[in-house]
């Protein structure tokens, strides 16, 4: 069911310092930081061959990712993406099989704009999964 | 410097659990568990169109990841994997940069049986990088 990894997510906890790191210590593209006030984020991509690195730093107020900057202080990895290709599908399957999906269960418009859905850490070895809609 | 994302390895309280999870749940082509005693870790790859996920549960005693699990009883991800062309090129233009290298610096084989290195978790906005020669 899943195809490519989209990305890989890493809160960081200083967006200029982490873009040093990528571009200048590990050589790699690296795009302009965008905030995205309505996911409470400002990402960096990191472009690689096969697939992507997204850098996200907490954005306002309520920032989805405040939490885990706070118990992660020098900031981690997050979340993996997988590309599905239709989501209503992927998440029948997914809750057929018994895994949780996290939210109402409707797909949300993910920071790419499309449609996404997060799995529970718990039902996949204590990793956060999300899906997109590609 | 960097190039493909060659893996993320995701460490798992349960090797059987996991691959039910990727490859039932989830969908996914999986390989059959391979132990690398010389390496304290059993793996299983989950192969994506574009990249692996590697499980790893601890194998024998003085697992290098024993001390992740206890800390993460659920699992969660451990590292992440790029390929560099030469790891002895990248390993002085990293230390040039001010990165940390782990271990002696010597390049060891890796579970892949190819010349790896790994970068000190601080100088990545906390995420613990390997670098492999491919």
């Amino acid at each position: 069911m899943i195809g490519r990894l989209n990305h890989v997510a890493i809160v960081v906890p200083d967006l200029d310092a982490a873009v040093k790191q990528y571009r200048d210590v590990l050589g790699a593209d690296v795009s302009s930081p965008l905030d995205l006030p309505d996911h409470g984020v400002t990402t960096v991509f990191v472009n690689l061959p096969n697939t992507k690195i997204e850098l996200l730093l907490p954005f306002g107020e309520n920032s989805p990712i405040a939490k885990f900057l706070e118990n992660n202080p020098s900031g981690g990895m997050h979340h993996v993406c997988y590309e599905v290709d239709d989501i209503l599908v992927a998440r029948d399957k997914l809750i057929a099989e018994g895994a949780r999906v996290l939210g109402n269960g409707e797909p949300k418009t993910g920071a790419h704009g499309k449609p996404v859905l997060f799995l529970h850490p718990k039902d996949f070895s204590g990793t956060l999964v999300e899906i997109e809609q590609v």
